[in-house]
């Protein structure tokens, strides 16, 4: 195997349970995990999610609440909740195409390539059109668990927790947004966490791999 | 901003739309890109997917065929295939007990967690455990990405294909997968790749990211 920093960071990251609230994660390094956030590749570059970054300790706490109580909401310095889309519309894929105009000059391929893509999703179930934009927020998910182990920083991932109340708790519908994933932020607490106790475990390459050759 | 490879890694990368076929990925390379996907973390450890690790020429030309012509699928000399479980069974479950029982020893809490899961998960509609399965693929999606960036490999994440054709011809929904992701992996063609010329294109942090403080 080639060598990697990348699989170095996996080995040291894992879901942290318990983190130092005493910790806080620094401006540069939550820099690093927002930029890496904004780089992740989405499906025709629609970037169809946002990301509410909570540091306000009483909403913290109010999502904790409604997260099956589990601490790390809390513990972490920044509570990161991914947003999906509640669905596609004509303005949201507009303003992508307007963007792109912008940057790269009007091409005539661009415009049909969105033209295709609004008669391809606007039509579609409202629930289709938000599973597929919360693909792409794990996508994003993904880079800043990475991101954040880069940086010597634990996250939490989570979906246990009622979305529909922490979209109340941060007004995400009147936004059209829904929240689909949580990540705290912060650092473990390495005396009192029972799961840095215990091995990773991963199913072997063979069991998720397979070869068509 | 803090310091980060990583983000060097994602200024390089950008989804290739030309590849070079004359230019293979190396063994060391791949193996690399593929230990990524093995330690992408999943919800409750469960791993919901399989890749398909396509190396033969035929397989891929069919494929090509159903993915809008797309030719990164036959100029990559490995495709990817992220192919999520169509549904939760109390089989695949189990399995992921029995080998955490194994690793980490027979906790009572481990048992009733994974009762509980299955509790949740298999009274659920068969789509809705396949959208959530696909979900945590996205997140092997992304950390494939950034290995592959990191070992300066291109790749080409594409949505863009007919999945009931590609498990038809990789036999998947017989081993109870559905295809939801192609990734083809290779080497730029730096001189005929339209979309290398152009600047990467994203949202203003401030338009994806919200602080609630």
């Amino acid at each position: 195997m080639a060598d990697s920093a990348l699989l170095e960071h996996l080995k040291w990251r894992y879901a942290a349970k318990k983190m130092d609230p005493s910790k806080p994660v620094s401006q540069g390094k939550l820099d690093v995990i927002l930029e890496a956030v904004r780089k992740a590749p989405t499906s025709s570059g629609t970037q169809p999610f946002e990301v509410l970054l909570v540091t306000n300790p009483e909403v913290k706490a109010d999502i904790r609440k409604v997260a099956w109580d589990q601490s790390p909401v809390t513990e972490g310095s920044h509570l990161l909740v991914f947003a999906a889309w509640d669905n596609y519309t004509a303005e949201r894929i507009d303003a992508v195409l307007a963007q792109l105009v912008e940057e790269r000059g009007d091409l005539p391929l661009l415009n049909q390539y969105y033209e295709n893509l609004k008669a391809t999703y606007l039509p579609r179930d409202a629930q289709v059109n938000h599973e597929h934009a919360a693909r792409q927020a794990y996508i994003a998910l993904g880079f800043a668990m990475i991101a954040a182990a880069e940086q010597g920083i634990d996250c939490t991932p989570m979906e246990g927790f009622v979305p529909a109340k922490v979209d109340e708790i941060l007004g995400l519908r009147e936004k059209g947004l829904k929240s689909v994933v949580l990540l705290p932020l912060g650092h473990r607490d390495a005396s009192g966490d029972w799961l840095l106790q215990m091995p990773k475990s991963r199913k072997a390459l063979e069991a998720i791999v397979t070869e068509v050759k």
